[in-house]
């Protein structure tokens, strides 16, 4: 089996094309998943999901849940009720998985806003198990545990997901976030059987941007096929999500884009 | 004791300034010690070291050795010979520490540049010892993985420095590095009696740039006091540096960023 078969295009990476467009060209391409952005869904979930089955393609994720940490208590309950639409849209969607960023300290001390990630995602678990979804923990790189995850190393998320001890929560691994580690070989063994996401950029040197920064597979240091290998190694053989955010990426982005990751991606990830 | 008889002047924090004007400047502000970095001596550290005796000032530390990786035989020799350098310069100037960055992978893999970077901690070890210098092992944060620094986390430097295992190896912690770390406070506990150094400034919301986006105490999130608490509380009584590369405080350098310093080191860190 050709690596292509696993190959899912994150929707972010073309962020100007609306989500039929994405799915429309990824169903030209050949590309079997898409990874389903929820600001792209446009308020009508079922005929998204329509759409995309229509077309031939599986959604890998949905991006995303999480960001549970909030200064007041009221905001916290609006976040959890935001993660229980979240999971529904993912279960119409039949997107096994939903992605969960954490969410920055927001007006917490980190340590709270860390015990606030774990009592949120212990609060919706049932939901998610119910409709079948699992919340897959994703670690950002600690370059954003300011403004966007207080979730930052693989550890802290097989940490999380052994407590929440339910094969409802899993782990997925962005090699952009987790490159850098010196434990991600064994955090990422200690992740088996609970890895539910593989996603794959590169990072150039010198870092364009913090939040745009990111690159197509071989235009950068990071050692995606040794990465991959290691994920496979403990039996992870589902969707590999390219995820780029990339201004200049999305400037250029046409069809030739999509060619351009299939190609890339058989070349330093396959 | 005043927490201001421990401040230390990074003077990267003011680089327009020679090595003489940030000498005066804190001998006159009252600022009691001085970091020193490599490139501003000049050529003439007995010249240095006389000038900042004769103004009454003690050096915390010099800026810096390490950065041992290299993609040849041939220059990794010479970065040893130039640790060699830094650790005499260091010994000259009586800083009590020379910091290490260790550098960035430079063309080997992730592994091998750290294999790299704990043999040429190893074999400069006996020069150190000799000189009466301590290579203080400084963690950057990991978004200077790929550009800067291949040790990336505090549980890091205190393996290194557990293995070198010389009251001439310790590790130096720097707020701005290490504060998203989960580790981190069991990792500044584990460092007892092998802090040789605290570096304080602030991660601002957002970060302007990776490189340069460093701000003053108190205009950002990181939690300085109960880091400077965790360190202290190991037994650690020496100065604490303040460095913050920051094109903004550049621009606006004058004797005026001394007071400010003082300050917002009561204030943030105190």
């Amino acid at each position: 089996m050709s690596l292509l078969e696993r190959l899912s295009f994150n929707q972010i990476t073309a962020d100007p094309w609306s989500l039929e467009q994405a799915v429309r060209n990824c169903s030209q391409s050949g590309i079997p998943y898409i990874a389903v952005w929820r600001h792209k869904l446009d308020g009508d979930v079922k005929k998204a999901a329509a759409m995309i089955r229509n077309e031939g393609l599986r959604v890998s994720s949905l991006c995303r849940g999480g960001w549970f940490s909030a200064p007041t208590a009221k905001e916290r309950r609006e976040r959890i009720a935001d993660n229980r639409v979240a999971i529904e849209e993912a279960a119409i969607l039949g997107a096994p998985v939903l992605v969960i960023v954490s969410g920055p300290a927001n007006g917490q001390t980190l340590e709270d806003a860390r015990a606030t990630v774990s009592d949120g995602l212990m609060e919706v678990l049932p939901d998610a198990e119910k409709a079948g979804v699992i919340l897959g923990v994703e670690p950002l790189h600690p370059m954003y545990a300011a403004e966007r995850s207080v979730v930052v190393t693989l550890k802290q998320a097989n940490d999380i997901v052994q407590r929440l001890n339910s094969s409802s929560a899993g782990v997925v691994i962005d090699a952009f976030h987790v490159w850098w580690d010196p434990e991600v070989m064994l955090q990422i063994e200690r992740a088996r059987g609970k890895i539910v996401g593989f996603h794959v950029s590169d990072w150039p040197v010198p870092l364009p941007g913090i939040l745009m920064g990111r690159a197509m597979m071989g235009h950068g240091v990071i050692e995606l096929r040794r990465l991959r290998q290691a994920v496979d190694a403990t039996g992870y053989d589902g969707p590999i999500e390219v995820e780029i955010f990339n201004e200049e990426v999305w400037k250029s982005a046409d069809t030739g884009l999509l060619q351009q990751t299939q190609q890339r991606f058989l070349e330093h990830v396959g």
